[in-house]
């Protein structure tokens, strides 16, 4: 197993996320910012773990304008919460479905009502409300003063941009992904139903040292693939599929996201160009991936290459997208995306392309964008396709 | 391997689900609900795929009070969603955080804003809104003639109660989850990190036969554990300690939630105890779900044993939950939980206790509600603390 990176972030690390935060919400004239999604209440208190999988529970964070943030949160966290650096921690015996954190926090919100203060939340793309619906009307209606404003846009901007121990972790994530794929031709095997293979590519990847799989997915078809967001069915694989996996493997809480193609035995030829065009593709979006290209722009240097076989764009939507916390992140390499690539943000390249019969081909790197090129986390995916021959 | 229950659902699971959900809405005077998380969408649909975990995309499925459910979704689902009972899907190409499928959900809802229709939406307890606040502000006050109406229950109600195929999912996964434990003594080894001993787990979890570990929980200390949410330390395995793991682990999407406790090597009396309290209570509980006990009743009964060594109640805030599509669903055995147990609810019996400086012990089965005596799903833990000797 590879050498890894230390867990979780030294005391510097969240104070640098809070200065920042701080200052944008000086600037944007924000008195607060009322937390409640995984990411975020990860982000700004170090809080890790896996017990967000349970829907039951709400979790809260409130950033101030100065100090630090304060948790309002289940009892069943508070250990956990006093092993990070946050030290106002206000707990409840939760689940309690009539008062689910909603008096904690109209006690610490009251005075933000009182002065009219301006207050962020979370509510633009890419977002949801994680607490019931009702006890956030019930909670708003009960602070009448206070002015609430979308901070989408200003946490986007902040984890966008990634610090050296986070792109270490993913760089790890993305070496043990990377390996993995090595292993193709020794964990698949002809017959072997497509379940199975994930279940192979899974142990594989654990075994190789990732935390976890949360995301896998895949498909294999003769002469190619034709959904992508499937569960593997048992059809076993067999000579001409083209074979399809894609990871979000992940590393103290970050993500790899990306996917290797292989040919079983042999390939036609309309396959073999569809990937000799994606990796095209690709290689024009490492290219082009230097601070201060806009997403359209490098999606743009992705489609001039994939339109010689489709001009159509594909289902997928984009051609690319952030990676850190979470599998998919802003921005979004696609026509509608304005935002300028700066350095350290970790992206995906994913150029996709439609062929004959409905066929559907995806490719995928992750790169860390810096002054002059770029630096690839994943290894870089064969410029032909692979084959892979089982004995 | 086990043997597999069969994938998926027959047509009648779907035509019976949509049946029992139109009667409700019918009693309670419903034109339709507005669905949009996972689970929901997938219980009405069958649609089924791991792409939830990328947050970018919104996925809606539309019930209405007559006729078959209809989906506004993504086109990257299209192919998997023709794949459904679903006739009527509406797609678009997302993300397009302008208009990601709002438009459509406007032509879908605008006949019922003009007739001034009740529309439900889940918006109660342990649920959230899996799509942009903003956008959901917007649809909504772009169908002024809705009355908007809380679902919660009526779901609840329809999902808490498990179909025959749905048992066996849940007893298979659980079956893998009884298999793995059973392990413990050769996959766990002394000088273990807890971190490695997690990495076996979910390995020999898949080996067994589980598509995925998404939830993977647990501790080891002196003595008994402090913490049951935090991820695994480096910390390795020594005699003395009492490590637990507690899993959800799924099949065909359905999760298994339970744990088991283990002493290494060694156990003070104090731990023996609360392990045998424990276990006591969880028989208690045991005897005491069937059909016509409320979960408020259930709770009562188990803490008749805890109480004989802890009577604060535990940070866990209950005694287990519902199970199912997700690792916890409702009801909650707690004191505010007035749900009574009916037949064919799959359900966890989950006692915990504090005891000295700080220790926490919990225990959870897995079990089907049914007349008569309770089904147990999990392979009874044993009523004495095992002991795991490293050779």
């Amino acid at each position: 197993m590879l050498d890894k990176p230390v867990r979780g972030f030294p005391l510097r690390e969240f104070e640098e996320r809070l200065e920042r935060a701080q200052k944008l919400m000086s600037t944007n004239d924000l008195a607060g910012i009322l937390l409640m999604s995984e990411p975020e209440v990860r982000y700004f208190s170090g809080f890790n773990t896996q017990f967000w999988q349970s829907p039951t529970r709400p979790w809260f964070l409130f950033v101030p304008a100065e100090k630090k943030p304060i948790a309002v949160i289940p009892e069943i966290g508070a250990i956990l919460m006093r092993s990070t650096w946050i030290d106002d921690i206000r707990t409840w015996s939760a689940p309690c479905p009539k008062d689910d954190g909603i008096s904690l926090l109209q006690d610490l919100l009251d005075p933000f009502s009182k002065s009219k203060a301006r207050l962020g939340i979370m509510k633009g793309h890419e977002t949801g409300l994680r607490m019931p619906l009702m006890d956030y009307e019930r909670l708003m209606s009960s602070l009448p003063g206070v002015e609430l404003v979308d901070a989408t846009n200003m946490i986007r901007h902040l984890r966008m941009i990634k610090s050296v121990a986070e792109i270490e972790k993913i760089e790890h994530i993305c070496k043990i992904a990377s390996q993995t794929f090595e292993k193709a031709g020794k964990i698949f095997y002809k017959g072997q139903p497509l379940a199975e293979a994930f279940r192979a590519f899974r142990i594989e990847c654990l075994t190789q040292g990732a935390d976890d799989v949360p995301y896998l997915a895949g498909g294999a078809d003769q002469g190619g693939y034709r959904d992508i967001i499937s569960p593997p069915s048992n059809r076993p694989l067999q000579s001409g599929d083209i074979l399809m996996f894609d990871t979000g493997a992940t590393f103290d809480g970050y993500f790899c996201d990306f996917d290797r193609n292989y040919a079983v035995e042999n390939v036609d030829d309309i396959s073999r160009r569809a990937y000799d065009t994606l990796w095209r593709a690709t290689e024009a979006g490492i290219s082009a991936a230097r601070p201060g290209i806009s997403c359209q722009d490098l999606f743009q240097s992705m489609q001039n290459v994939i339109s010689e076989m489709d001009d159509q764009g594909g289902e997928v939507g984009r051609y690319g997208h952030g990676l850190g916390m979470q599998l998919t992140e802003w921005p979004s390499h696609a026509t509608f995306d304005e935002t300028v690539l700066e350095e350290n943000m970790v992206i995906t390249l994913e150029p996709s392309l439609n062929y004959g019969e409905g066929r559907i081909m995806v490719h995928e790197e992750n790169l860390v964008v810096q002054n002059g090129a770029p630096r690839l986390l994943s290894v870089r995916a064969e410029p032909e396709i692979p084959i892979i021959g089982f004995s």
